[in-house]
């Protein structure tokens, strides 16, 4: 108890030192105890703001899928050709990962032992079949190759722009910007690493 | 020990069971009593094969290097335009990763609390960097991309190939095969999802 301190948490504060203790124990691993001591407050001043731990992994997973499914409502994502909108989502959505990187990270972990987590994990299967469908639609077209199957493709695709989770740390001297990596994820995905002359 | 059954184990199978349980668990959360319940066969029994289970993780890791490693000294990675040798050695990794994919999963999901660990993400990181090299090679030859840093490129590169591990399941029915796979991430990696008409 004399770790304590006065209560000055905020819901978004409070989520944010949730979020950092699920990443690096595990949400599963994780008590109401391991959470009341790293905010440094009593389990019932945390019980004040939330009824458990399964609220806070809600408010944090919702998080991480509002910013992803906002990015399909973007003018970019709606508007134009198939090709255009893919490339627009798949940009987006790496910059989203990078901006709400705790929250998405927590996301890609989750494994489907609570309601919260299987809804969790319904609804990114969700927003990778709203991208398929934009990749199925940019073969339909001719712009994209047809001999890579819709669904593996968007695998690797995902797979890629994922992984980032498990190196980008903002803070790090020297860190690339989210710029730079965004336009290396639309490169390599779109065109590849290879120059005309490598073919 | 009503379980227990005559311990018919080679290194081999055991080590299976073993790789199949910390895959599950988690390496720290698993016990010598969690691998004697999976064996069916009394932990003296199991310390009959090896001292411990950082031995275990030890001979599966090590089996996923060896896989990996391997591929460097092949004719295919050893002669050649660097672009080429860089395909060639992207097509092995993805064939490696799912011949072994027990084994492969377990040392990406490797963390470093023990020396094994910690030797284990050593030689991971000399891998990546003799990729990496070659990458760098193909681009000094003009054969690949020089707008996307190399560090980044081999990053995401990884993030793909490695990101298979999540999904691939040889024994689901319609399962796509190593080839369609490897095919796919070659592809993808060096000419991108576009085709000319899509530029």
């Amino acid at each position: 108890m004399t770790m304590s301190k006065r209560d000055t948490y905020t819901p978004d504060s409070l989520l944010a030192v949730a979020v950092r203790v699920f990443n690096e124990r595990g949400y599963d691993g994780t008590s109401m105890e391991h959470l009341s001591r790293a905010a440094g407050i009593s389990k019932s001043s945390i019980y004040h703001h939330v009824r458990g731990k399964e609220e806070l992994l809600n408010r944090a997973v919702g998080r991480a899928l509002d910013g992803l499914f906002g990015i399909l409502d973007e003018p970019g994502a709606v508007d134009g050709r198939a090709v255009r909108r893919l490339e627009y989502v798949t940009r987006r959505t790496t910059e989203v990962l990078m901006a709400e990187l705790p929250y998405v990270t927590l996301l890609l972990r989750v494994r489907g032992n609570t309601t919260t987590e299987r809804w969790a994990m319904e609804r990114r299967r969700e927003f990778d079949q709203r991208v398929a469908e934009l990749l199925k639609a940019a073969v339909a077209d001719g712009d994209l190759r047809a001999d890579v199957e819709v669904r593996l493709a968007t695998r690797l695709l995902f797979g890629m722009i994922n992984s980032i989770v498990e190196w980008y740390r903002p803070d790090t001297k020297g860190a690339l910007d989210r710029e730079q990596v965004a336009d290396a994820v639309v490169r390599l995905a779109f065109d590849g690493l290879r120059t005309q002359a490598g073919a």
